[in-house]
Order: structure tokens, then C-alpha cells, then sequence
């Protein structure tokens, strides 16, 4: 029987705003990323999620961003790789301290928004952002998506990883994402969405919608849940999965090769 | 021979903004609290105090307070219990962190400014603070304000902890601090204070300005580096201390009584 | 025919993180209070707000808070007077500019939160507040809660003004709110807040739920759009206003005598 | 008779940091160019350097960056130039009020670090700032820096303008800065200084060191306050021109053609 993991974000609200609804995913997922305080989330915002999570046995990992609150950490900003590693680590140990006092562990590490797309591009920056955290706790996984310098970094490292994709994206042939913004970037539906999913479990690749397979180990699926529909959505992926008798259950987190 | 502990706020700069030596306040103490970038200090500045705090074998505090940066954390704000404990939590984890990946370890908890103030008036927010911290790190100490609610806090949770008097602050009658904006409040000459912090000592008692001495335990005295002449102070503080005897040795951290 | 204004706080989102039903809120009130991205919005969700206000006819208000984004400008804090003002400032400063890019201008001020609350028990915070915002804008109609010391600060300026009540909060003897924690402190039935706000009007009084009636002059009568329901309440006050041939307009803004 | 504008950077402290010394400066200069309170700078360190500005008579700037407090503005960040004209208009409207209350006016406008390079190299950036900021006040005078795409923005907006060189600072031949990290890049000798800027003022031209003046119309000097030894080379540049007659007096603004 295949495994896999399903993970989304979580614990992005901030102050008195709310986003996104923590509360169905956790019954959804088995990972989650949980913001830091920093482009997202706040102490009180990542107590109350972190205690969910733990009722709910969910893996919990830091989501790391950078410093940009009104822009979601979603604008790119120019971290020198050692800022960039302290940035990650300094959120890595706020997440560890929630965790902790919630009763549960921080277990893996994600890079958000901008830092992400960057790291994905940039594998020095990767390297130091991976290495900052590694610094602060070597068992830690790293989370990395499938086929970028991420992943090249996680795999220099020899780190305990999972490689993530996309439930709801379409695939570039290099293997990265389509602009969101490009029509047919995001796949609205969840059946769909399902069945792209369990075809690249199957054959254990991407599959850009414009070019061959590029063959990758696959640990992770990413699922969203701040968008209208997004947990009818991440239900339906689960619900197929399960269907096809893939469980769903937390990376093991072996290291890349 | 009698030990005694010097501490001293560091770290508190922030991006391009510096305050204090903290160069020169690592050759005088023996504990440094280092402000977690919330009311001061960010992931960079910890990064590199946290460092030269480890080559020097000085020890770590994490050093939370208010999110305030504007105000340097010394203006009150109503935060519920609750949120204290969240906020203290949140970053005593920033700064285990950046400790870690700086090869030491967050051995002690001090609160600041206002924060600090708060807690040494308000017992329930001070247990806040701690049950907070502690839930955190059971083993962390806990440097309390002598003679304050921080103190019987403290006490009443058993926790590893040291008592922290002024070497510069003239004490009221109740034991708390003059208000710093009356005269004869701040102590300007290092051999006056310098001879005040022995009598405390030798007396285990904090000395009013007006009133009897108060019996407490001394572990350890805070020194300041933020205004001119402070770390003539320090050094002048730390002199006097040897020249009679006194080893300057982080705190032990008993628990109170 | 009478006349009255009907006032809301908008422009309340930051970021990515929305908050209240501006555009609904637009269609009942005649004055907008917006966020001047200090406790809440920011310059992109100003400029939103402000030119639909403008489109819709709506008078424009600068609405500052406390510099305290996670705690939404809730949490009272220490600020002196002159820094106080200096904040005013500043963001009435802002939501100029953002009003004259719009085409339009901002003509109110309203006092936010916990800013607000500690200025309708402190004159001289009040006066500071108020006297900062003049000095940026002599002819700024001040939005006061009626019978508080914003009411007696506004008063000894001669400044214009409008006196402001509530529609969905019980008022206690002596005039102020009661603790919205405290049962029946909100008015959840729209009927009920209707038939008390025309009571009011009519009275040329604020009536406590205990003590007899305090004569005061109600320009403003203050709605909110951040509850579930609210939006509700709202069109039912206006609606209730209309049926008794009060009309929704703008207040002039008379000096207070 | 010749006249030149000298500028500096002021009220770059933020709540307890300090940085540079607006008072020697204003000394020196004819045009502040004030932060806003978003890179640097905050509502009480605007209200004191206005102040000072008004008194000594020296021109008030409005000196928009970007929010990023703990990189001060200098790290590039991906903003849209909608949201970067939102951006500007907000911190040209706080200027604009501090400099009211302090009975001055905001007669100029310079962009700050990040912002300003990528204005420099992207044209439509700089439209959109200076667009937002003449929505705001259509009599701004634009501070941009000669030959770049600032200069060509200004241009054509036809607003007025002031064109900006380096007292400080080794040009290339495409008439950027030299990467101020190269050797050479930053001048030091406060008599070479002055020379060089005596030299462009008299060609009315960029002198790069490898390549052929780029003429240029010269209204105004960038001069700093935050380095070692910044006001010695303010003093000696003002004092090299006055020695040759040039007079130092705020630029007129004249629209660029």
C-alpha cells in the first residue's frame, strides 16, 4: 500500500484578521506549515493552531517568510543568503518554543511565499536557508519542491527531506509551475486535481503539461485552503487518494540520494 | 569567598540602528540578556551577540518584551495573561535558536522595560510570563527583580531562578525603584555605586533610600551599557566587586524559598 | 426634518487580510472613518476605500490608532501627550494624501480604540490628540463620543465638531459605554437599536439603561460593519431613521458650546 | 553668480536609535530630504527634525522607501508601481502634516535606497512614484538623480525638478554609481570632493571616471551625515564652493526639458 503525505498552511491569520480555515484542514491534512509571526501569524494565532494540530496528531512545521507583513511575504526582497539564514532560523525557533508549550514538535521546515520562489531558483540561498535550520535542529525535514534547487540543496545536504508537489498547479516543462496568473495555471477541479495527483504518485514524475515526465520521489502534496473552495478541494484530493488505497500519513523524511 | 552575578542588556540594536557596547559589556559580565526583535534587537544582531557571547563564555538570557519597537518596549500595553505568556514564549524560542546555531544555549529568561515593570507590580501576569517560559524550558532561570511580584512568582512556581538588585537605581522604601526621572535616582559615580551593591551584598538585603533594608537573596546585579559612562560604571562595578573578594560568576540558579 | 449622520469605521483590512463589508457600508453611511494603516489598513487598501467613498458621495474621516497592528489599536497604551499628538499627525497626514489622490478630501477625525477610550477619560490626552490634528488642519471637524472628555476637549477648542452615539451599545449613568463584555452591553436587534437611537435623537439626550437621561447634541450616530449581522443592523437603523423622515446627511461640524 | 542646492538624508533615527547628526547638517544644507517613518524615521523624530528644519530655514523634503524598517529601505523589494505610487502618496501625506505642524511645507521629494535605484533603472517605476506623489501635490518639486531613468521620468511628467549629483561618489560611464562595495566607489578626501563637484557644476556634466562627461543639468548635491567623518565633507564641500562664489540655496525647480 503507497503512502503519502498531505500538507497546506496554516495558522495565517494575524491579530484580529482570520484566514483560511485551520480548523477544517487539520481533519484533511497530515502536515502542517505554520506561519511564524513574520509574514504571517502571530504568538496567540500559532498557540491556538499548534494546540489543534496536536489534538488532531498532525505533523507540525515551521513556514518560514520573509519580514513583509502587508505584502504576505509574497513580494521577493533582497536577503543576503547569512540574513536570510538567520531570518529562517530566528522563525524556526519561535515555531519550536509554540510547539513545545503546545505539547507536540516542530517536525519539518517550508519555506513561504517569495523566500520559497527564490530558493527555488537560487540554490545558494537554499543552502543558507536549509543550513540555518539544520543549525537549530539536524533532524529537522526539509520540505523542498520537487525538482528545483531546493531539492538539489536538500540533497547536497544529505538532510532528512520530502518532496513536495502541487495538487492544483500546472507544471512547466522544466518542472516548475505555471505563472498563476496564465490561464489554466490553477486547476479548479478537484476531481481533476485528484487524478493528476494519483497519475504522478503513480509514475513517480511531474508531469508538465507541455513535456515528458521528469521523474522525481514524491512525499508530499501541497494543498491550499485560503481560497474559495480550497476544502472541498483538499477533501476531494484526500478522498480520492484514499479511494485508490494511497494512505495518508506524515513523511518518513529520508534524506534525498 | 563570595560570587555574585553581573548582568546587562545586549543586543538591543536593530538593522541599521546601533545602541550600547556590547563589545565591552561582554568583558564585564557574566550573563547577557539579549532582546528577542521585538523591542529591539532582530535575527542578524542576535545572531552575531549570541556568537561573541558564546566565545566569551558569557551566558544567555532571552530578554522578551512588548511589540513595540517604536517605544523600545518601555511603554505599558494591556496585554491579558493569556497573550503574555504567548508573547514571552514566542520569543524565548527565537533566541534558544539563534543560541543553538550559535553553539550555546538560552539558560535564563529576564523580562523587559515595561513588561518587566508590569509583571514586578502584577503577580498574575508575571506567573503568566513565567508558566509561559517554563513551559518552554523547565529548566530555564528565571532572573526576577528582588522584592517584587516577579520574585514571589518566582517562588510560588518553584522554578530555577536569581535575584537581580540595581547597581546604579536608588530603591524606594517598598523595595521597588525610584522613578528614574527624580533626582538622586539614577546613581552617576561608579565608587558610590560600587560600595552600595557591597552593603547589599554583605547585608543580603536591598537598601532603601529611605527605610529599613529589605532581606533578599542576591544573585546577580544588573549593570546598564546604554548611556554615557556606563561602562566605566560596569568596569568600576566589576573592580570594586574583585578588589573585596567577589567572584563574578553567572548565577546558580537556585530555586527561591 | 431632522437630520443626522450615520458613521463606520472602513478601510480596516491590511495586506492580504480583509476585514468588514466596506462597499455594503458605503451604501448606508454618510461619513467613513478610514484606517490610516497604523493599527489597521494600509496605503493600498486606503486608496481602495477612499476613492469609493468618493464615488459613492461618502465624507471622508482620518481614523488614527495606536501603533499596535496585532492587538488592532485595542490594547490602551502609555503614550505622553506629545507623542500622541505627534501619531495624530502623522496619520491624518497619510489619509490626506491618500483622500486627494482619490479626489477627495479628508473633512473628520475620529479617535480609534483603545486611543479613543483613554481620550474619553483623559482631557488632556484628549486635547493633545485633538490640538495635533488641528494643527495639521484647522478646519477638521473633530468626531467626539458625546458626553466624555473628547466631548470637553473639542468644547474648550471651539474646534468643529460632531457628537457621536451608538446605536448597538448600552450606555451606563454616568455616560459611558458599558463593558461590551458585560451581558446586554451590544444590541444584537436592529428594531431595538433603531427605536433607541430615535429615542435619543428626539430627546436631545443619551439614555443610560440606569440613571436618567444626559442632555448632549447627537450629530453622529456610529455603526459597524465588522460583525456578523452588522451590515444588517446598519441598513436597519438607517431604514428605521428614514421611515421617521430623519435624513442621512453628512454633519455640519458646529463648534460645541 | 552660480547657486547650487546641497541635500542630505535626515531624521533617520527611529524611537530610542539615533543616526547621523541632523543638527550639524542643517548646518550645512539648503534641502532635507525627511524620512518618513516607514524605512526610517517615525512621527516624534519627524516632528523634532521639521522643527529644526523650519527654524534654520532649510527646505523640507518628503523621503519616501520602502517598509522594510530592519534593512532601512536598501534591500530591493518587488512592488507594483500601483502599489508603489500608493506607497509614496502615503509617506509624502505624513511629511507633508509633520511639516504643517511644524509650520513648515514639504517642498520636494526624494526616494530613498531600493526604491530609488530601481526607479533609477525602471522607468515606469519611477512614473508611478512620481505620479502618485504629484496626485498628492502637483507643485512637488522632484529630486532625481541626473541621467537615470528618474531624470527621464520627471521629463516627462514635466513636473518640476531638481537633478541630483554625488559629492561622494565615483560615477561609471552609463553615469550610474560605482557598486559603493568597489574600491574607489566612495570618495573620502573631503578637497577631492569638492573639486569634483566644482568640476561637474562647471561643465554641467557627469565626469564618470572611465569615460566621457554626460552632460546634465545640475540643481542639487547629495551630501551624508551617517558615515564617519560625513560632516567634515559636508563642511569642506560647502566651504569649496563658497570659496568659488558658488552660492547654496534650495534649488528653484524648474521642470526638466
Amino acid at each position: 500500500m503507497r503512502t503519502v503525505d498531505l500538507n497546506a498552511d496554516l495558522g495565517e491569520g494575524f491579530g484580529a484578521w482570520e484566514m483560511g480555515d485551520d480548523a477544517a484542514l487539520l481533519g484533511v491534512i497530515s502536515s502542517a506549515n505554520v506561519a511564524c509571526g513574520v509574514h504571517a501569524g502571530d504568538w496567540d494565532v500559532m498557540a491556538r493552531v499548534m494546540r489543534e494540530a496536536v489534538a488532531r496528531g498532525v505533523g507540525i512545521g515551521a513556514h518560514p517568510g520573509f519580514p513583509d507583513l502587508q505584502g504576505f511575504g509574497r513580494r521577493e526582497m533582497q536577503f543576503s543568503p547569512d540574513s536570510a539564514a538567520n531570518l529562517v532560523r530566528w522563525q524556526l525557533g519561535a515555531a519550536q518554543a509554540m510547539a513545545r508549550a503546545a505539547g507536540g514538535a516542530v517536525r519539518h521546515l517550508k519555506l513561504h511565499g517569495a523566500l520559497a520562489n527564490m530558493a527555488a531558483r537560487d540554490e545558494a540561498l537554499a543552502l543558507a536557508c536549509f543550513r540555518g535550520a539544520l543549525s537549530v535542529d539536524p533532524a529537522l525535514v526539509l520540505v523542498v519542491l520537487a525538482g528545483t534547487a531546493q531539492e538539489r540543496a536538500a540533497r547536497q545536504l544529505g538532510a532528512p527531506a520530502a518532496c513536495e508537489i502541487f495538487a492544483d498547479r500546472a507544471y512547466q516543462a522544466d518542472g516548475t509551475l505555471l505563472d498563476r496568473r496564465l490561464p489554466g495555471a490553477v486547476i479548479h477541479d478537484p476531481q481533476l486535481a485528484a487524478r493528476r495527483v494519483l497519475a504522478m504518485l503513480r509514475a513517480g514524475a511531474i508531469q508538465p503539461e507541455d513535456g515528458p515526465p521528469i521523474p522525481t520521489r514524491i512525499d508530499t502534496i501541497c494543498l491550499h485552503g485560503d481560497t474559495p473552495g480550497a476544502i472541498g478541494m483538499a477533501q476531494a484530493v484526500r478522498a480520492a487518494l484514499e479511494a485508490e488505497d494511497v494512505a495518508i500519513t506524515a513523511f518518513p523524511g529520508e534524506p534525498l540520494r
